[in-house]
């Protein structure tokens, strides 16, 4: 016995998400069909409103609903330090520490020559580019992991022999960890203890 | 740092879904964000279309797109038996068996008390309803759990004065254990031994 269609394709699509397995696709779209048909739609619309609507930011590649995001357009930040980071969430877990005040780089992934992921599959080409407009310093902030610390002594090797001082955030954080999940107060420390590589 | 708008707001539609927390909303938001228009697109129109779509039979209160289900409509299945779950998805699980050609009733849930679940608030008026029609037996497929062992009781209580021989599936199931998650061997057992109550 199949599921209705309408159900049979939901339940599909929502499978094909990263960590839903069977059950839970089922479970999800269970609970769909008991929501008020107001809230189903509200989920339907920002889903493919997300979607158009975002695009990266031309300067830092932050994800935005403008060619140029909100933080590149914050006229209180200052451009001489740019703080690279993986992913745009990791920005999130920066501006919670209310400490940092300069101007972010999204590399969008992490050096993984196993993976095939290169220098051109990551926003490096748009960071160097970057780099001719008085910047002072580049701080690295990617994860303490393997692909972390393969990415930071990559672009210092890179980015060094330009002039700019690069920095990296302080093994504060436990190795292994991910820094989109790191206490405020371990990162506060990372950022405190940066050094130059 | 707020997330562009778009997305903030994706957050918190997906966080209101079950098992799904403010991390896995952020990355599932971003992994929407990757995807493929088309993706987001399909997975978008999945969700409003079950939801607008489906209906309840109006025979055996399964899910379903007309107004009555495929498996009430099928003249190869016989009226004279009744399996009554508590939930849509567990009449998928009695499908997978192959075994019972007869047709159900879903509960839409378990009695209980405690949260104020009384017969009222499930189908229990419908499928005495249907129970004038020659309806030989009455299969009570609930949950070996607390709530599902008192709605077989009050079902039981309920249906045999009417002269339905009223059966239940045979603890072959791990005591405490969900039918929905149980394997084909076990639950074909627990049919084959349902006994009488």
């Amino acid at each position: 016995m199949q599921y209705a269609r309408p159900l049979a394709e939901l339940i599909a699509q929502l499978e094909r998400l990263p960590g839903v397995g069977p059950k839970s696709a089922q479970r999800l779209a269970f609970h769909v069909l008991r929501m008020p048909e107001d809230d189903v739609r509200r989920l339907s619309e920002s889903l493919i409103t997300a979607k158009r609507s975002l695009q990266l930011c031309s300067i830092c590649q932050n994800v935005s609903e403008a060619d140029r995001c909100e933080l590149c357009n914050d006229p209180r930040r200052s451009g001489d330090v740019i703080c690279v980071v993986a992913e745009p969430r990791d920005i999130a877990a920066m501006e919670r520490l209310n400490e940092f005040r300069g101007l972010y780089h999204v590399l969008h992934g992490l050096l993984n020559p196993m993976d095939g992921i290169g220098p051109e599959q990551l926003k490096v080409r748009e960071l160097v580019s970057r780099l001719v407009e008085g910047v002072d310093e580049v701080i690295i902030a990617t994860n303490p992991t393997v692909e972390g610390d393969t990415t930071a002594f990559y672009l210092a090797k890179l980015i060094k022999p330009l002039g700019v001082k690069v920095t990296r955030l302080a093994h504060g954080m436990p190795v292994g960890g991910e820094l989109d999940y790191a206490d405020t107060a371990t990162l506060l420390s990372a950022l405190e203890y940066r050094r130059e590589i």
